[in-house]
């Protein structure tokens, strides 16, 4: 079925279909967007040596596009530049948890969750101009308005930074929400059965010990 | 320098010696294992068709090993079935946010973390007791005192679950904490500088609709 213009989704592919509970899977780029940009934390997978890695990681988007950013000297980073060409191959994966799921049966327990899996190719980024940007977008997408209200990176830092971007191509969500699915004979039994909701919360931001008096809190940290 | 036998750790090898902030990786057993216990969601990392994979899921820890499950149709349980001799080569990690690092430069905005990676071969649990064991050991892992108050899995619950088991041998933890890192030349700078704390916080529990009157909140619950 011809999707509408104004609905885009990611073409399904053989890796973005799961094999169990179908039925949580979604491809609309608005709900993918939307759980991309509700974290900043990632969890990148790649292979080293002929093994899976996972390492945590922050991330921005930019469009259809993925920017994760770390260290010349880190190994994913190092091994995206060193294969320009073909690039890395790699796994992104975003996960929200909203809730655990008490079902009767131990079955039948679960979490509510929201994620996302991008399967692709990361590139390393050298133009200058894609390369702040992209650091710009990395900054605000842990904290919105953050990028310009701090010192920009100077040449020495941008050179000791290595970014790599993932074009969202190959990409699925999946949710769960709602309560527990009982099996039928289990409705009677004396388990108490329910949401236990749960949901990253801040806390009041704590000044580093040098600030200097008269330096607001910005309204972009109060709003978090 | 041996280890004292009371703060045993993980041997360090060579890729779980971190390229880059050393000094913030750490082998012993009491950390790794403390922030195993501080959560219930891992990345599970594997290799399908040459290419890697990062999922979301639930995991349980009995000691030094981990249990991971999920359908017997899922497909890195399936692969460790497939491949019970040699085994499935993965790499699950465990992430927990504390804070937003924000310094006066871009470059120096950091995330506080805690977060452990196990790098290992999994195997199927095929043998009834470590299998009913380990699913209590996940389900407690998420919420103690929750396995001894469910409906136990049945045979046919216990035959359509596949469990995996990952001993902690080749591990290390990670932790970033404390203050952002400035450059002394950008103390001067106008911008506010501090950490954000976050923690996950849980709501109150949603009771399911078809929830028998009578039946109360179990305490472990309302401890969380």
């Amino acid at each position: 079925m011809p999707q509408a213009p104004q609905d885009p989704s990611f073409a399904r592919t053989e890796r973005t279909v799961p094999t169990r509970a179908r039925e949580r899977a979604v491809y609309d780029h608005e709900t993918v967007h939307a759980i991309l940009d509700a974290g900043y934390l990632c969890h990148l997978g790649f292979i080293r040596d002929g093994a899976p890695v996972v390492l945590p990681t922050l991330y921005g988007r930019v469009g259809n596009r993925l920017y994760l950013h770390g260290s010349t000297g880190s190994r994913p980073l190092r091994m995206a530049g060193e294969t320009t060409d073909p690039g890395l191959p790699v796994c992104v994966t975003v996960t929200h948890v909203d809730g655990l799921v008490l079902a009767r049966s131990a079955f039948h327990h679960s979490i509510n969750y929201r994620s996302v899996v991008v399967h692709g190719t990361a590139h390393q980024v050298t133009g200058h101009d894609e390369k702040t940007a992209a650091l710009d977008a990395l900054v605000d997408h842990v904290l919105p308005g953050r990028a310009a209200d701090s010192r920009p990176a100077n040449a020495k830092e941008l050179a000791a930074t290595a970014v790599i971007r993932l074009d969202l191509d190959e990409v699925s969500a999946k949710i769960r929400a709602g309560g527990p699915n009982d099996e039928p004979e289990d409705l009677p039994l004396p388990y108490w059965t329910g949401v236990l909701p749960v949901a990253p919360v801040y806390g009041a931001p704590v000044p580093a010990d040098d600030l200097a008096p008269g330096i607001a809190e910005p309204s972009y940290l109060t709003a978090r």
